[in-house]
C-alpha cells in the first residue's frame, strides 16, 4: 500500500464525497453516471459560472465552488474530461434566465467536450457563453505567466510508482516538461522557474511592474518544503514588488507530484479588487499582501555577574560541604546510575558542585541574602550542570527564590520549589527519584537539619524497594534491573542534606 | 535533492520568514538567537497566549498565531525544544499586566524548558501561568483522544531518506509506533485508527455520544488522499454523529511524514462554541457541520428516439451518397491518416457513416426538417463516431442547427457552425484540418453544391502543400513527413460535397 487510496475506480468519487459533505453544496444523484457538485444555495437569479475538467487536480475544481467563485464544477474521472453529457446536466440544472458563463481549460478533451455541451444546451435554449482559458479571456489570460517545476512525477491510482528525475514545465498529467534539470537546492528551484518568468514579466508588464504572485503546491510538497520556497520566492521577487500574493497551497494539484509552480500577473486594480474579494468557497487559500520583516528587540542574556549581594563565611562554608560531599560521591553516583540510566548523574551532579565552587571562589554568590542566592544557583544550574536534572534543580532554586521573596519561610518556600518540579517533571512521591528524598526531609525541615538529613536517608533508601519507577530515565528500565539500588538522585539529596546537618 | 530546503540548519528560519512576510506578525530580531512570532497588532490589555516547541511541525504553532489564538509562538530548531531563554523572550515580549498563560505540551523538553522559564518569568514579577497540554487542562485533556497511522516516517532535512514501514502510532520525531500494521488500503487504514478510538470515545464520553472530530495530514499526504480519508472517516462515524469537524489539512506535521491523526472530543456546547469562533490565525482551517450528501436529480440521456419529424426521400438519397462515398473511402483515408496520425481518419468516418445509414434505414431521421435533421446529426455523431472528429463534426451540426432554427440560411448557418467549431477546436484556416476544404466549399455555397465541391477540392488539394500543421494531431508531425500528402480530414470533407453535388 502506497498510497492512502482504496479502489483506483473510487478514487474520485470519495474525493468528491468527502467535500459534497463537508461544504453547502449539492452533487448530481450517484446513479446518474456525472459527477456535479454545485452551490446549494444557489437560486439562477444570477448568471451561473461553472468550470471543471478531469480529477486529480483537486481541490480544482469543486473547491472552488462557493459564492463568489463558481457555481457547478463538472469532474471527470482521474486526468480524463467529463463527459459531454455531464457538462450538459450541469448547465441544465445551474442555468436560470440570466445565463451560464462555461469556464474552460485549454486542454484538447475539455475544448471540445464543453464546446459541444455548450452547444447543446444553446439549441435547448439556454443562454451559454464560454471563455477558454488561454484564448478568449484575451487580456487577462495574455498576461498569466506560469511555470512550474518538479522534482518527481505523479502516480496515478492503481499504477505503479515510477519517479521521474527533476524537470522544468512538466505537465500537470505528466507530460514531458521544457527541460530536465539539476538544482542542487531550494534556492536554485526557485531560480530556475523565476528567472524566465521576471523576464517575461519586464518584456509584457514593463520594467518592475509591481505582482501578483501565486505558489501553487502541485501535490507532494511539505508544509516546510512550501515555505521554504515562499521564503524564497518573497526574497527574490521583494515583498515591495509583490502587490498581493495568493497564499501558497495545493491549488491546481496532479495526485502526489512532488513540485510547485509559479504564476504572475501585473497588479492592475482590478485584478486586486476581483483576488481580494471574500468567497466562501472550500479551497480558496485567500490572498495577502507581504511585508518586509518586522522585528522587535530581545535583551541579550548577560553572562556578566549583575553585582553581588550580602556575603556569610558560614553559609558559604555549609554549600561548600555539600558541593565537597557531592564531588567526592562522583563515582558511587555514576555506578548507581549504571543500574537504570545511561551513568552519568554522579558527573551531572559533580559538574554542578564545581560550578557552584567556581562562585564561590570568586566571591560571585550573594551568600547572605536566601532569596537572590536561590536565584542565582538557579541560573547557574540551568546552565552548568545539563541534562534534565540540571533544568529541575534550576526550577527548585528559582521557584523557591521566589517565594522566599515573597516573605514565605524556607520550608515554605522549599515546598512551592517542589510543587513546580513535580508539575513540570510529573514526578510524585514514590516515582523513585531525587523527590524521594528531597520531600520528606522538607516536610521536616521545621525540626531542624539533623531530622531532614534523617528522613532524607530513609527517603533515598527506600527508593532502592522500588522496581517500578514512573517517571525520569528509570520508567524505561525493567524492574529486575532497580531492585536493591538507591536512586542516584534520592542519594544526591540524602548526602547534601548531611553535609549541611553536619555544619 | 529529494526535498525543497537549502542548507539544513536554514530550514526553521526560512520557515518562519516566509510566514512573518505574509501575516500580521512581528519576530524577534535575527540577531538575537531567539525564534519568536507574535501578533503585531497585540497591546498586551488581555491575558498574553503563548505555547511553542521543537520545529518540523509546522504549521504548528507559529501558524496559529493570531487574533482569537495564540498571542505568540516559540520554536526551537527541528524536533527540539526552544531554550530557556527564548520562552522568556517571549513572555518578556507579550507579557503585560493581566499575565500571560503558557501552553507547554506534554513533552519532557518543553515541560522542563518552558517550566524554567516561566519561574524564571515570575522571578522578575511577571504574572504567568502554565497549563501542561495532557495533564493540568485536565477535563478538555482528558477527553481528547488521538491515534494516527503512517504509511512511511518521516526524513529530518539534511538526513538520508529511510522509510519505516506503516505503523499504528508512530510519533511524530519517529519514535517507535504501537505496532507495525498491514493495512491493505485506505479504508482499512481509517478503521485501524477509529476502532480503537471509537471503542474508547463510547467507555469515557458515553455510548454514541455526538463527537467533535479532526484529521490530521502528518506532512505527506496529497490533496486527494486526504479527501479520501476524510471520506472514509465520514462513513464509518456517521455525519450525524458529528456536531463539528475541523476542516481536515495539516495541522500537527511531521515534515513529509505519509500518514495522518485522527482526534475526537464529545461534543460539548463550549468546545462547539470556542472552536466554531472565528480566528485571525493564518493555519487554522476553520470547521464545519458535515451533512448527508445532497442530491439533485439528472435527466438520463434517453437513446430512444424523441420522435422522428418530416422525411423527405430526396435528402435521405442525397445523405446515403455521401456515407457511401466516405465508406468506400475507408481505406483511402487511412492511408493518408497514417502519414500524419494514427491512420485510423477512415474508419472514424466510416464509423459515422455507418452509424447515419443505420439510422435511415430505420426511418430515424427528420430528413425533411433541415434544423432537426442537424440536431440528430449531431447527437448521433458525438457517440457513434469517436475521436475529436465525433466530437468536432457533432459542434458543427448541433451549433448549424441552432443556427437554422433561429431563422439563418444555409450557407449562414453553417459558417455559424464553422466559427463554433473554430472556436472550440483551435483550428484557423491553413491549419490542415478539414476546415481547409469545408470553409471554401461554405463559402462559395450560394453559387450552388457544384460551386462548392470544386471549392472543397481545391481546398483539400491545397492542405498537401501545408508542411507546417498548427492544429490537430498533424501539429507533433515532422514537415517531410506532411509535404504531398492530402490531409484525410479535408479529403473527407472533398469528398462528402462532391457525393453531394452528384446528387
Amino acid at each position: 500500500m502506497d498510497f492512502f487510496f482504496n479502489e483506483p475506480n473510487r478514487v474520485v468519487d470519495q474525493v468528491l464525497g468527502a467535500l459534497a459533505r463537508s461544504a453547502p453544496l449539492i452533487v448530481a444523484e450517484p446513479g446518474s453516471g456525472v459527477r456535479i457538485l454545485a452551490r446549494a444555495d444557489w437560486r439562477s437569479e444570477q448568471v451561473a459560472v461553472l468550470s471543471g475538467g478531469g480529477a486529480g487536480h483537486e481541490p480544482s475544481h469543486a473547491g472552488f465552488v462557493g459564492r463568489g467563485m463558481l457555481t457547478a464544477a463538472v469532474s471527470g474521472e482521474v486526468f480524463a474530461s467529463p463527459s459531454v453529457a455531464a457538462v450538459l446536466a450541469g448547465l441544465r440544472h445551474c442555468c436560470g434566465k440570466p445565463g451560464a458563463l462555461l469556464v474552460v481549460k485549454n486542454y484538447t478533451g475539455d475544448r471540445l467536450n464543453f464546446g459541444l455541451a455548450a452547444e447543446q444546451a444553446r439549441r435547448e435554449g439556454l443562454h451559454v457563453r464560454t471563455v477558454i482559458v488561454a484564448d478568449r479571456a484575451e487580456h487577462f489570460a495574455s498576461q498569466l505567466l506560469s511555470l512550474g517545476m518538479t522534482l518527481s512525477s505523479c502516480t496515478l491510482p492503481g499504477h505503479p510508482i515510477e519517479r521521474r528525475s527533476p524537470e522544468l514545465g512538466l505537465g500537470i498529467h505528466n507530460e514531458p516538461g521544457a527541460e530536465q534539470v539539476a538544482p542542487k537546492d531550494a534556492a536554485e528551484a526557485v531560480a530556475l522557474v523565476l528567472t524566465p518568468l521576471l523576464a517575461a514579466a519586464e518584456q509584457r508588464y514593463g520594467e518592475q511592474r509591481r505582482l501578483i504572485v501565486m505558489l501553487n503546491n502541485l501535490g507532494g510538497c511539505s508544509t516546510q518544503e512550501l515555505a521554504v520556497l515562499t521564503d524564497e520566492l518573497l526574497t527574490r521577487i521583494g515583498v515591495e514588488r509583490i502587490a498581493l500574493l495568493v497564499r501558497p497551497a495545493p491549488l491546481m494539484t496532479s495526485l502526489d507530484m512532488h513540485g510547485f509552480s509559479i504564476t504572475l500577473l501585473p497588479a492592475e486594480d482590478d485584478y486586486v479588487e476581483a483576488l481580494s474579494s471574500v468567497v466562501a468557497a472550500a479551497a480558496w487559500p485567500g490572498v495577502y499582501r507581504p511585508h518586509a520583516t518586522q522585528t522587535f528587540a530581545v535583551a541579550a542574556e548577560s553572562d556578566a555577574e549583575p553585582g553581588v549581594g550580602q556575603r556569610s563565611p558560614a553559609n558559604e562554608q555549609a554549600i561548600q560541604r555539600v558541593t565537597a560531599a557531592l564531588r567526592a560521591a562522583e563515582q558511587q553516583l555514576d555506578q548507581l546510575d549504571a543500574r537504570s540510566g545511561d551513568g552519568d548523574a554522579g558527573s551531572t551532579f559533580a559538574a554542578g558542585a564545581k560550578a557552584v565552587d567556581g562562585k564561590l571562589a570568586n566571591g560571585a554568590l550573594s551568600s547572605a541574602e536566601p532569596a537572590r542566592l536561590n536565584d542565582e544557583l538557579g541560573r547557574l544550574l540551568a546552565h552548568a550542570m545539563g541534562g534534565s536534572s540540571g533544568v529541575l534543580l534550576s526550577i527548585l532554586f528559582t521557584a523557591t527564590g521566589t517565594a522566599l521573596t515573597a516573605g514565605k519561610s524556607w520550608p515554605d518556600a522549599l515546598l512551592d520549589g517542589i510543587e513546580r518540579v513535580q508539575h513540570y517533571g510529573g514526578a510524585k512521591l514514590g516515582d523513585r527519584t531525587m523527590l524521594d528524598a528531597l520531600i520528606p526531609a522538607v516536610q521536616v525541615l521545621p525540626q531542624g537539619l539533623a531530622a531532614a538529613a534523617t528522613a532524607a536517608r530513609a527517603g533515598a533508601e527506600h527508593t532502592a524497594t522500588i522496581t517500578r519507577a514512573r517517571a525520569g530515565r528509570s520508567a524505561y528500565v525493567p524492574e529486575h534491573a532497580l531492585a536493591g539500588a538507591v536512586d542516584p538522585g534520592a542519594e544526591a539529596v540524602a548526602l547534601a542534606f548531611a553535609a549541611l546537618a553536619a555544619s
